[in-house]
């Protein structure tokens, strides 16, 4: 008998006769000898309901009440399922965050999870019940409603099989899984049936969206094995995992491309000590969040320094660089908004050389000219014109042989 | 300087328009020097449709569960006011039944409040901050969520007054204040100035649905005073306060007229001890309420016992009372639909005789049959044939003179 987490998405529960679906499913996992623990996004569409509705009646909300008010989403979905559960002879009940004490702290609207006290949930399931949790949401030490951040509720299904040592935490969503790149862009695309947490983090940060980033943070800090799936058929998901020595490495996992970015260049920067410092804090005071920074070494006492931010901060974070540039005596800035970020991911990276020089070679084959690069210990992402990013994930996709259903092994 | 509790309904917060005036209507109360604690309902339809979302689920939900779904209404509106008071510049927040510990039994779907805790509003208002709460939910001493049955807000309210020691609980709704008689059916019909808290138990009781009646129980009980008033206008409403020596006692106070019973009656039952307990006993059992019961002094051995039911449950009931009638060899059951029930009330009729053949006379006058007759110290009802019920409730409205602007003394 296992202990299973499942946690169901938006499109998963978005109508009655979807949570009679998951209900299904939810019963059948019993029947089958395990013990159950759900946790529910809200409907779909619902969140973007309550986020428009709060919207029209302040430009700026306070963040409090705003939690307050998008945090019924999923007391909405729980509930129902918990009912439709109960209609088919199932026992359980719902649970709101606060109830189940998942405590985080006081940072509305993108709280983090602090601790969960699972004493209530195991009595229940003790007594045969199965809890349906809202995900999402959570209480701060004062007893206020918090929510997670989008996509919340893949880290309240983590932290609670984290914390009740359950042995799988499933995720299910609209997708089969998580794949080597977009299937939109790549027909090739395939879906990966194992990969690491810290390729997942990867990627995930990379713009896969199958889960959010904390979830997985969460999964490897606390070792829980998550089973990415979908709940629209049987077929078994991507599983993330611990990187096991024993477990076949592979060179490259997958293929991003992240068309979201801006690039700022400030041309002929003096290049002295404090200037980095100078021209970054008023970004980050503005909460832009950058990507990829790249100075190149001085040559005549004068640099260029590049860096990418969302292309929605992108006429702001502009203003405060000019304003900077000035300061120092710059001698322009520079904008593009027209570029694209590919990127590989692979844990075989680690032991492995040549993949850098594999991935520039393939792209120069396309004539497809490089900006900026960066890399860590298992990712090499590029900066490249906007028009190339779908035709160069094409051809990093088959470079790397992804689209075989045999791994390539580290040589 | 007061401190004033305002309860707003459901058409008052119905839409973004509504709920802007009702925050104004609270920043001109603060602006006036006083303290305000804010309890909201649902927006108008909200709670019907989460309960239809509910029963499309399963026709007869757990009600843990139906509460948990249907709370979750009062939470959005209460976020929304507390949002759209900051955004006009008033320090507001939003408050869960739960979260200022309103403890109520676990009865679920018609929960009994038992414990208010104020320290958290007290702190809250020490610091300047208007407190918008929840109507309607509270928690059981398990920390699940409990609702307090329809109209339940209005009971929030009060309770909230009362633990506050508030000036005042006022109660805004769609109409301007408690009236003599249903202005739809009387066109003579006048909003009341005063009313004791016994009269409105009588009168909501009897199907004025301007109040919850727990909410009436709960201010007599802790003598909080209670302003029903329009939100829609800045007219004084009705006052009803407790019953005072020094106030002039007005013989009747209202009309009311009910259409919503039916009449049950079991012909020629022996008159033996523990026939009564027989009959109702399954019908209190089938959870059916039962209102009048008349059972005349017998002649000869038998005697007829007639008794109204809700009209929705009348067949269930007949079924019931024709088994028993069987059993204790009753000569027979006969229903009847189509009747009304008139009713006076009236502090007054305390220390005053005539009224009851006041009322009677009034009737017989136009040829108005009383098919049953029931009287408490402040209150006579008459069954009478439906079809006579609009008509009965003008001729007593005139017989009292309750169109008068002066009241009617007590002789």
């Amino acid at each position: 008998m296992a202990l299973i987490v499942q946690k169901y998405g938006g499109t998963s529960v978005g109508d009655l006769n979807r949570i009679q679906n998951v209900a299904h499913r939810v019963q059948k996992t019993r029947r089958e000898g395990n013990e159950v623990v759900v946790v529910v996004s809200a409907m779909a569409g619902e969140t973007d309901r309550l986020i428009q509705l709060c919207h029209q009646a302040c430009d700026s909300p306070g963040l409090r009440e705003y939690d307050c008010l998008i945090s019924t989403g999923e007391q909405v979905s729980a509930a129902l399922l918990a009912i439709t559960l109960q209609s088919m002879g199932v026992p359980a009940k719902s649970f709101l965050g606060p109830q189940v004490r998942i405590i985080t702290d006081s940072a509305f609207s993108m709280a983090r999870i602090q601790n969960v006290e699972v004493s209530r949930l195991r009595k229940e399931l003790k007594a045969g019940v199965i809890p349906v949790v809202t995900g999402f949401q959570g209480m701060d030490k004062k007893g206020d409603i918090t929510t997670l951040g989008r996509g919340g509720s893949d880290t309240t299904g983590v932290a609670l099989a984290a914390a009740l040592k359950a042995d799988v935490c499933e995720i299910y969503t609209d997708v089969e899984g998580v794949y080597t790149t977009d299937p939109n862009i790549c027909a090739e695309a395939r879906k990966l049936g194992r990969i690491s947490y810290d390729e997942m983090l990867e990627l995930a940060s990379l713009g896969a969206k199958v889960l959010q980033i904390r979830s997985v943070e969460f999964a490897k800090k606390y070792n829980v094995p998550i089973h990415v799936r979908s709940s629209f058929t049987e077929k078994s998901g991507t599983w993330v995992v611990k990187e096991d020595e024993k477990m076949e490495r592979v060179l490259v996992s997958g293929v991003t491309l992240n068309k979201s970015e801006a690039r700022i260049t400030v041309v002929r920067v003096p290049d002295k000590p404090g200037i980095a410092s100078k021209i970054f804090s008023p970004i980050s005071d503005a909460n832009i969040v950058v990507d990829m920074i790249i100075q190149n070494t001085s040559a005549d006492g004068s640099t260029d320094l590049t860096f990418t931010v969302p292309k929605v901060d992108m006429k702001k974070a502009l203003k405060l660089v000019k304003k900077t540039a000035e300061e120092i005596e710059a001698q322009e800035v520079l904008a593009d908004e027209n570029i694209a970020k590919i990127s590989i991911v692979g844990a075989g990276m680690r032991s492995h050389s040549g993949v850098a020089s594999k991935m520039f070679t393939a792209l120069s084959k396309e004539n497809i000219n490089i900006l900026m690069i960066s890399t860590s210990e298992i990712k090499i992402s590029c900066v490249i014109e906007a028009k190339y990013g779908e035709l160069a994930a094409r051809v990093l996709h088959q470079a790397f042989g992804l689209e075989k259903g045999e791994r390539k092994k580290e040589a």
